[in-house]
């Protein structure tokens, strides 16, 4: 059993595929709140420290749809990788939030906010790249090797992350990503409200552009559904060319049919896990 | 694409694993209500009729619950049968309720009230065994093998249902199912409500009274896990206890640290799955 911490505390415990489905709640710095996160640990992480592959949430998500709905932790406990599943925004009553759905509490989009009323709480980019790995290496059996993955508006973190940190992470892929958010509406209303007017300051948060400005050092798997209701919004022409004229390695797999929901990411679950275990227990 | 008919309504339809997860409502004779549920239909089922897996899910659940978090799609895909997903009650404003979470919509204990306020819409049994297999069997793809499962109230609801029908399923398996209730508070209250305090009428609904008095016709498999918080209310030791003095061919399986969640479900799914199948596609 993993023992509580005066950094952590274990809100849930749940046997899942002879490994552990963990909840635990911290106090973030970065954040300045309260913020839960999900953990598996699969079976062999009892023998010893384990890789870490990262799940990025989309909007109006919190730690527990992936965790309860992706179907993950079969081939995470199969593979012997680590799942984290953390929040997508800061939250609670002193965290400024929004009426609306895509902006706000459950809308972090993973950056670091500099405009007020954000910049207080909205440092998820900061929390998930520095703040919550350090934190999981302080408490959990795992290893440096990370790799990331997500969905939607977590796809788009997944890739910002990924690209901008090829040092701290081996291994990169995404489902139905945001990946031009400086071109749709996922991201200009988010990017305007946390960052200012001055789009300049947005293109570090852009999958597409920060592809083509530098590449990325792995090779990229993502899934997209065809018959995804927001695929207007998510652009994956826009990473397709990006893809092609950089000459970037990688799979875009347009799956027919699919929709923008669980029942689509948890089809694919086994191949993103599988893409990862092989990039992060080879290196 | 399945057609709407007047019979069914289709709620919502998912690409899942290849096939199709399907939300549908229709109005029950047997209930007296407008019924939701769920099907699964495997990629086989484009090309012919499927065997038909039923879960019923236990207390507090509807269709839902079980469609997004027991993970059976994956492996109905590959094994090529379809899985149906009753809600477990009648439900809406005319539907008598009760404030517990144990009694009435939600808990309808898969058996057919005798009693007042219940008896106008509470009967699930004859729901589950009579009405929804003939108006599946009218509007999709599949054929009349069928195996019953199910978790916790659901795997009684499994369990009872199988054992009063061996001529109509094949193959029987449950998940933490309450095996005895007429000796436990999760049973006695809701069948002398049901059914009233003549505790004869209450044998045709306990699992372990059916199993000792007659016995079933094929093998079962049961999934307990040791450290279900339930554990004391289902009385694995009582079915135990039937099945060996009955020298009832089966498997009882106690699975270490496992509880009563649906991450203790998920673990065990492609093992019921695969044993409902090779019955069911066998036979």
């Amino acid at each position: 059993m993993l023992k509580q911490t005066d950094a952590l505390e274990i809100v849930s415990q749940n046997r899942s595929f002879g490994g552990r489905q963990l909840v635990c709640r911290h106090r973030s710095e970065t954040c300045g709140a309260d913020m839960t996160f999900g953990v598996f640990l699969p079976p062999r992480a009892s023998k010893g420290p384990v890789p870490v592959l990262w799940y990025l949430s989309g909007l109006t998500c919190t730690h527990e749809n992936a965790m309860t709905k992706a179907g993950l932790q079969a081939h995470a406990a199969k593979a012997g990788i680590a799942v984290v599943f953390p929040d997508t925004s800061p939250r609670g009553d002193g965290v400024a939030d929004d009426a609306a759905y895509d902006l706000g509490q459950g809308a972090g989009f993973y950056v670091n906010a500099s405009r007020t009323p954000w910049r207080d709480h909205y440092r998820m980019y900061d929390y998930v790249t520095r703040e919550l790995p350090a934190l999981l290496r302080e408490t959990m059996p795992v290893t440096e090797m990370q790799g990331i993955t997500g969905h939607s508006m977590g796809g788009h973190g997944a890739l910002v992350v990924a690209f901008r940190n090829p040092e701290t992470y081996r291994s990169v892929s995404a489902f139905a990503p945001i990946v031009n958010p400086t071109r749709s509406d996922w991201g200009r209303k988010q990017l305007s409200a946390y960052l200012g007017d001055d789009e300049a300051q947005w293109a570090a948060y852009d999958a597409c552009l920060l592809l083509t400005e530098q590449g990325w050092t792995g090779d990229i798997l993502i899934d997209q559904g065809t018959d995804d209701q927001f695929i207007d919004l998510l652009r994956p022409e826009a990473m397709a060319q990006a893809m092609a004229e950089r000459r970037q390695p990688g799979q875009l797999r347009l799956q027919e049919g699919y929709d923008h929901s669980y029942f689509f990411v948890a089809s694919f679950a086994e191949d993103h896990v599988k893409w990862h275990a092989e990039r992060l227990l080879s290196a």
